[in-house]
């Protein structure tokens, strides 16, 4: 054990690669235990990487020939509100289609995503960028050679097109999906399973969550992507995975493939320093008063706590999250970190008067703009917050639908094309979370007030022309907000989804001459909105011109740095399972079981149903036991390399077969966007053992195993 | 690794050994890896059980030849309160006296005894007890057996003699111990070090605590133990412990002597029910209350923290302690462990008719016992904590030493004869812990005020005629308390060191006369106590007959049973370092270092002083380093089986040199009282070479290391 551990130990790498680097990397795979050719590990034309699948913010992957979709439990959640009928309590009670026919709509603005291939776009985008005469021009010119190739790209009807930058706009890449836009729900396990140990065990190890979910993909019966209709046909993936029933061991070789999002790890040290300073603080500041509000919304009204439940979650795990970072941000010194490998970087220049030619111009430019506009961080954000609220965000779209709907498609700002507009709709009238007008209106209230406590010159002018409010220092900023929410929210029309059906295009005298709050507070807001637009885009255009640069610098410098930040594109992490030492005197073993699972059971949230711990008493494991455990391993960790977006992806063994959905990171690692660290940084997944009990032993899903290629054994 | 380990675990022994029971373990010793003599080990008249001592409640150990005496930080306290001046904290402040003319007293009520020998009583006990007539005479004959044993014992003035009971009254012995009269303090670390963590980390590994505190015992000038006095000489022991200056490490065979206090190992199933049902919960409840009311306390006044802070940590220890035990009962099932092991214990006594004869009745009779009384156990426990108040118990204490007075010194209760004048002299002029009147009051007030809210059949009836209330359920109880406190704290002569010291030794006439209130609530209750003590009698009477029969029997049965449960006397126990899995997926390792103290730091109580943080800082470890660990250790887990009592004992390595000092259990382990169990519960120790290290290169005490016979190396 001790040899293999330190063997994996010695070939972990830190890394989200991309499918193109796989190959180059087939040494080490091998060395670590890929059993499968590396070539063909980066081909999306193959399994695993064909079965893998976007879903907008979560990953998931295909397991059977009939559409079959698996994801976590969490990504899950809204689908399952959209799926409940009045009086059920789906996301208590959990969900099972034994049947197609019972498996019922995600909703119309869920889409599946599968990358169908990348091209190298960098020369046409940059050539194009290279002949603006400024940095905004270099905005539109940019977003112009994007469009061009994303509408060439879309042309046949067959795709979805996107370019994504990589290395901070060094390279560019054009990725071709297939979109699906029929996507049902299949089979949740209760909250109290998925979500075993809520926000107490969020982020942390010891781990029990049953974090799995199962959707169904549809197309048209011509076997083309649809929209919903009950004719619809099960989609038949090129390409599925195929599940591991023997499962992994500690020291075993695992790897990822999802679709992170977003990281920091190219950050400048002053950027660092910024998001230390300023950014989380005021984050924690503002998220902190909501989460206590939404809290105590539930408390006072536990009904409510179906709609604002998940807000509640999603809020609660960014504050923990910005939290988490904070502190790993001073216990890593991070910005002195930061700070000394800029100043490396700064030597290194120096060292070369060809580096200072080309380099110390633009690093410069980039270190003093990302100080810029600090004196309006607090009115940005607090306006950020405000525009966050359902009604005054669906409004606020509707009418830059409106204004954008006025130019020709192939000048309108990026997301407002009409490759977009069947989406949009969908996500305004189905609202993105369950609506909870008291809750809503109080946040609102909440940050009104304080954004008309700030210095009379930090306060938009067109808000305070809209809450007709007196210029000069001293106002009721209490007052005021409340009568503004009353004014809102007293007898909100647009809380109705048809009306905001029915204004989802009208033209824009529509929303000029209206007297709807909404609508008239969205019309108001506009030229602040495009102000901050416009100088996003002065500042981008500039970036457009540095980063790249500083980018460049940086792999000059220290040749290691081998993958590009996350970017929502397809990346695959390989790994091992291996625990950690979280403090002196602590080991965490790599491995938790359904034992520990019944050992945490009480009171919520760890209120494992009856029916979970009955089954774990009968100790009846079939094929699904861990022989060294004793017992259904649930959840474990690796050192692989994820971030938000990676919800849901496949653990994979060295065969790619799937061992495991990655659903969490750890606490120690929660910095991790910013910097991974190899003795710290873990990866939680749930083990497709406990997966596969589940379905066996609990949920008797039969039909769900068979369809997976897996015999029922309990 | 794995296989020591293996090898330990095969190895544990549960038990606190007699010294005399360790000469018939030597093959286990050896094989677990003593390397000394075990033949010696037993022996008193040598190292290392020569020379170690109780402090009452307190273990401590001979390391030096000039009377130094090591034992826990915590066990240290109430001395460092007494040694501390006015305008002083030595708590805060820590304190190290460079020559023996800058020792301070601990306060003349302070003791140390030195085991010199045991004598197997068995015979004269029980043959005097077994000439009664009924269960009360029994007590008599058997505290008249005792007391003569005891005055014989003590005649030539050299000792001091106790007589203790062993497998519940089956076997006697009679303890001769050298008792040292002068004790002053040398060295304690501030409290943020002997005391890191406080409550946070009480009962919890991992733990970074340097629990250690240095005294030094002195005698007259003719070497015969004596009262403080500055002529007095350091006493010379017959038997001084080494240091083993190369430590311990996971896998080491370590044995801990001390003098641990009580166990419950032997009680029948109806006696844990009678726990876990009414006391435990009792305790709870009543120790919740203080605890909360002297937080509060020290929340409003933060400078009454120095007085009140030491009751407040031990209620709350033993809340902790109370509530952690309740929790293991329920974990463990222990109620229907105990009550399978009776039932079991009752078929071994059916299945033959000369078992039936001894043990049926006589168990039967024990079984019943032990719930007699239960309805007044809320109004008794009351009376408890009112009659702990500092005052009222000087005052209780005073008036009963003037009633036994009377009687000739042979005839006296245990306690109450000349012999025992002097300390309990000291103990009632100096007090226990700081008196701070304010809380003292509140309590008094609390409990009053909830006993007057017992119907008025449990209200004792020499307590309303003192307070002259009405008698009938109607009263107004809050009033009632209020204005007896009133009486008693508005201006309380006894608060004055002075007029306690007057007080006793005054005769019975003085004392009924007094107008004094505490004088008077002391006569008043007289009656009301004495009631209870020939309650109590009888019971123990019967129990003194029923008792060694039941272990006798648990004997038979299981010959297993193999050592007494814990009476203060002095007792070894053996084990292992190892740590342990608290639960799933989690493993504490067995020692924790002074880099993870360093990581733990912060604010209180966790604030680790500058001092000791720059020396972790610096690297500089010396010969005290754990060359495995790569810096020093600071404490350890063992499976050592310890209890209250042990706090301070040496533990020692397979050739008897001191290694480091049990301090406290883990929450795992908390019911251990009750139940051993090798695989969850454990000792902590702080490490000899963290000690070490700290009067090395923090305190830069070299003439304590040179005195123990180490050479300072930083």
């Amino acid at each position: 054990m001790h040899l293999l551990a330190l063997a994996a130990t010695a070939f972990a790498v830190e890394g989200m690669w991309e499918p193109s680097q796989l190959p180059a990397l087939a040494p080490t795979l091998r060395a670590a235990g890929y059993l499968d050719d590396p070539a063909r590990l980066g081909d999306l034309g193959n399994a695993p990487l064909g079965a893998v699948v976007s879903l907008g913010g979560c990953t998931a992957s295909f397991v059977s020939d009939l559409g079959l979709l698996v994801t976590n439990h969490h990504c899950g959640v809204g689908m399952l509100q959209r799926a409940q009928k009045d009086g059920e309590s789906l996301l208590e009670s959990g969900f099972y289609a034994p049947t197609r026919a019972d498996e019922r709509s995600a909703g119309a603005m869920r889409r599946v995503w599968i990358t169908d291939g990348f091209e190298d776009v960098t020369r046409k985008i940059r050539t194009a960028a290279d002949r603006a005469r400024d940095d905004r021009q270099r905005v539109d010119l940019t977003d112009d050679a994007t469009r061009k190739l994303v509408a060439a790209c879309e042309k046949s009807g067959a795709y979805r097109c996107r370019v994504a930058s990589f290395y901070e706009g060094e390279r560019y890449s054009l990725i071709r999906q297939i979109e699906l836009r029929d996507l049902r729900v299949v089979m949740a396990p209760p909250d109290m399973v998925g979500n075993y140990g809520d926000e107490v065990d969020n982020w942390h190890w010891p781990r029990h969550s049953g974090d799995f979910f199962f959707l169904r993909a549809y197309v048209g019966p011509d076997g083309k992507p649809a929209a919903y209709s009950p004719d619809n046909v099960p989609y038949a993936p090129r390409h599925r995975l195929v599940v591991a029933t023997r499962g992994i061991s500690p020291g075993s070789f695992v790897m990822v493939a999802g679709y992170p999002g977003h990281t920091e790890r190219w950050r400048a040290a002053v950027e660092v320093e910024h998001e230390a300073r300023l950014k989380l603080p005021e984050t924690i500041k503002h998220a902190t008063g909501v989460f206590d509000l939404l809290t105590a919304t539930i408390e006072a009204d536990p009904a409510a706590s179906a709609l604002v439940g998940p807000s509640r979650g999603s809020i609660g795990n960014g504050l923990f999250n910005a939290k988490g970072t904070l502190e790993a941000f001073r216990r890593g010194n991070m910005v002195a970190a930061a700070r000394a490998r800029d100043a490396a970087l700064d030597s290194w220049i120096a060292a070369d008067p060809a580096r200072l030619a080309r380099y110390r111009a633009p690093i410069d430019a980039l270190r003093l703009a990302a100080v810029e506009g600090e004196e309006h961080l607090r009115r940005d954000s607090l306006m950020d917050w405000i525009a966050r609220g359902d009604l005054l965000h669906a409004a606020s779209t509707m009418f830059r639908w409106s204004l954008e709907g006025q130019k020709p498609d192939a000048r309108r700002e990026l997301g407002f094309q009409e490759r977009d507009r069947d989406r949009a709709r969908a996500r305004v009238v189905e609202l993105q979370a369950g609506l909870h007008l008291p809750s809503e209106r109080a946040i609102f209230e909440r940050f009104l007030t304080e954004l008309l406590s700030l210095p009379a010159a930090e306060r938009p002018a067109e808000l305070m022309a809209w809450l007709g409010a007196p210029s000069g220092d001293k106002l009721d900023a209490v007052g005021l907000a409340a009568r503004a929410a009353s004014r809102l929210y007293d007898a909100p029309a647009l809380a109705d989804a048809d009306q905001r059906e029915a204004w989802f295009g009208r033209p824009e005298g529509a929303f000029v001459a209206s007297a709807d709050p909404f609508i008239s507070l969205a019309v108001a807001l506009r030229p602040y909105e495009a102000a901050r637009e416009e100088r996003d885009k002065t500042r981008r255009g500039a970036e457009l011109r540095t980063r790249p640069l500083y980018a460049e610098a940086l792999r000059g410098m220290d040749p290691a740095r081998t993958y590009p930040d996350a970017n929502g594109t397809l990346r695959v992490s390989v790994g091992t399972v291996q625990g950690y030492s979280p403090r002196d005197a602590v080991k965490y073993g790599s491995q938790t079981t359904v034992l520990g699972l019944a050992e945490k059971a009480g009171d919520w949230p760890f209120a494992a149903p009856k029916p979970l711990l009955d089954a774990i008493a009968a100790e009846k494991w079939g094929p699904w036991i861990d022989p060294t455990l004793g017992s259904v391993p649930v959840n474990f960790l690796s050192d692989l390399d994820i971030t938000g977006g990676n919800s849901g992806s496949p653990v994979l063994d060295g065969r790619g077969r799937l061992v495991g959905l990655a659903f969490d990171g750890n606490i120690e690692g929660i910095a991790s966007d910013w910097r991974f660290e190899l003795d710290k940084t873990r990866c939680i997944s749930v083990d497709v053992r406990y997966l596969l009990w589940y379905l066996d032993a609990v949920q008797k899903a039969d039909g769900l195993l068979l369809e997976m290629g897996v015999a029922p054994a309990i």
